[in-house]
């Protein structure tokens, strides 16, 4: 109907399966994109390429560019978007402009044929989801959302840890995120409706991890928000602890800040045993993992690796291979929905109920991928969230 | 008037100053008793004496008699409860009852002018713990509930690790505790209405120590109870998970579980840096705290230590030296209004506000207290909660 012949219309842009790269366009270029998106390529480039830069900034196009190799005729100011997509030079956009624009350059990327691959959160609202994911079916694209953790070794052992029944049946998950936001004009610390605030930008790992152990939907949540007056929380929470009810009475609690010291951690506590991840969420350093049972404990250490590169060497491959990825649009919208109740819950002081939801892939093992770690990297006209 | 006439009638039971020690009674000879209290009085000598025993199981009372040396003459039925305190036997009495029954002994040892000292929690009720606190006034008795941890050096170190500003402001409070509880005619598996349930069992703990390192009252709280099923858990909550809002912004969250292997912790966030004590809440082992300030991490062990004997001890000195114990009835109430208020929200699904509590005195490292560890004790007609 409309959307058969919306997507007869159009020219695939798709590459075709022998020339293995796709071709990507990043879009955005601040802090996490300098010194984690941009230089990944170099480590997925058996079927991934970088090819064009999207920004603002003349500055970061014109260093970025020179450092990566873009050459001046493929970088381009957010005006020539989609000049640039129908341009035919990119297969897939690489999305981290800030959360409540995901929905905007998706769509766009969408209409003109292009894969996405989005920074997540996914987008601030429910309906900027649904509508991401309606623009990629209706356009014949892969959306795929860059949980990165879910191709990283130490998160995906304590997955197994649990699903193999080691500790039992599991019963409680428990997980906090500090990441200490010291530049007060840092846009993590934005309201809450443009998706700043600790939930989207951190709460979203001890959600998506209490997601993946339990590898079940919350049925009912519920959030308290505080706020110790600091100007860096005029327009968002500096931090808020969440409780949610999972399927077969299993429960979740977790604290997500932005004014306490850098820390990262979850624990499951089963019948027989606990399986802790410390550090659990970095990007860019070792993580750990301990499995107790009884009085036994046994520790494992995980290297540093990129962990970007995965992500995109997977996304490149289900392009390819013409297979939907499973942190997909569905897995975005997922959390998505999760976090808009829980900040409604934190503002009416109520417990949210949630509907049932669908889902049936979770990451695995399988999903592994692995990258060596990226050194340190200069930064154009950006500070980092910890303001280093 | 009424009260001084009550306590002008009375002869007073107190030990003179001179004598130095204070006889106890120790009133219900189940598991911790057993395991953790009776055995603790050989490390009090100084200050303190096992003189009675009071139990229904006639059994119980020749054989820790025996190994007590209190002699058959000092070993009383609960039917012979207000006898043996009108008989100037004892100064004191160590209650030890299930939780419901609390009040009563501690009500009927007041008006006996025999101190009490009592297991937590207090009792169920506010109510009960209010009656508690006005017959020990009236009577002119010392009250205490023994919250051995604020005589313990690894708890007291965590207190003043945050106090001395050493982890900045301190903003989140985290803990989990799980005890397997295995026997499913366990007293701790009893109805909520009689003390049973996970809050007034382990989650006190958790409550204690965020109240103790937080040094306030919470003034919000809310709480979600899951319940897996299990034979074990028809009468009370298989766990319970707790958000707690404390002045200043500050937020606790904490699950008691009976249903997950047996584990406990807490930790405390603070602007430059963290408190961790894991373990957490033993009785007789070791206890581990780790201080984390940047990349730095120091990590202290205790050895395992009685607690117990510590509490009587400084119990005997209150008594001796006619002041008011740190952990008193205030204390105790302080606990229990909080449980019941969690344990509220549990059952109504709304957030439950409290009112303001008059609080000054608080548990620090001047309180500490050290007895050598208690050995293996043989079990008499009990069985430990674990079912071991």
């Amino acid at each position: 109907m409309a959307r058969a012949a919306k997507r007869g219309s159009k020219t695939s842009k798709a590459p075709s399966k022998s020339s293995k790269k796709v071709r990507y366009g990043v879009v955005g270029l601040g802090w996490f994109a300098q010194v984690a998106i941009l230089p990944a390529f170099a480590h997925a480039r058996k079927n991934s390429e970088l090819t064009a830069l999207f920004s603002e900034d003349p500055e970061k196009l014109r260093k970025l560019g020179k450092k990566y190799g873009v050459p001046p005729e493929r970088r381009f100011g957010y005006d020539r978007y989609d000049e640039a997509l129908q341009s035919g030079l990119v297969d897939a956009v690489y999305i981290a402009v800030p959360n409540h624009l995901h929905r905007e350059y998706a769509v766009r990327a969408a209409k003109a044929r292009v894969h996405v691959l989005c920074e997540k959160p996914m987008a601030v609202t429910v309906e900027e989801c649904e509508d991401m994911i309606d623009a990629a079916e209706e356009n014949g694209v892969r959306l795929m959302i860059a949980y990165r953790l879910h191709f990283e070794k130490a998160n995906l052992e304590a997955v197994e840890a649990v699903r193999s029944g080691k500790i039992g049946e599991p019963r409680i998950y428990d997980s906090v995120f500090c990441n200490d936001v010291e530049d007060p004009d840092n846009i993590r610390l934005g309201p809450i409706e443009k998706g700043g605030g600790t939930l989207y930008d951190i709460g979203i790992y001890c959600l998506n991890a209490a997601r993946y152990v339990f590898r079940a939907e919350p049925q009912e949540v519920f959030a308290v928000s505080a706020n110790n007056g600091d100007p860096r929380f005029e327009e968002c929470d500096e931090m808020t602890a969440c409780v949610l009810r999972f399927p077969d009475e299993r429960l979740a609690t977790f604290t997500a800040s932005f004014g306490a010291a850098s820390s990262h951690r979850y624990t499951v506590f089963g019948t027989e045993g606990s399986v802790r991840l410390e550090p659990a969420f970095e990007f860019a350093e070792s993580m750990k993992m301990r499995v107790k049972i009884g009085e036994k404990e046994r520790e494992k250490e995980f290297d540093k690796r990129d962990q970007i590169a995965p992500e995109i060497q997977y996304f490149s491959e289900c392009i390819l291979a013409d297979r939907e990825p499973e942190p997909n649009g569905r897995e975005g919208l997922a959390d998505v929905r999760v976090i808009t109740a829980l900040y409604e819950s934190a503002r009416t002081g109520r417990p949210i109920r949630l509907g049932p939801y669908e889902k049936r892939r979770r990451p695995t093992l399988e999903q592994e991928r692995h990258a060596p770690p990226v050194g340190h990297q200069d930064l154009v006209h950006v500070d980092a969230p910890s303001g280093e």
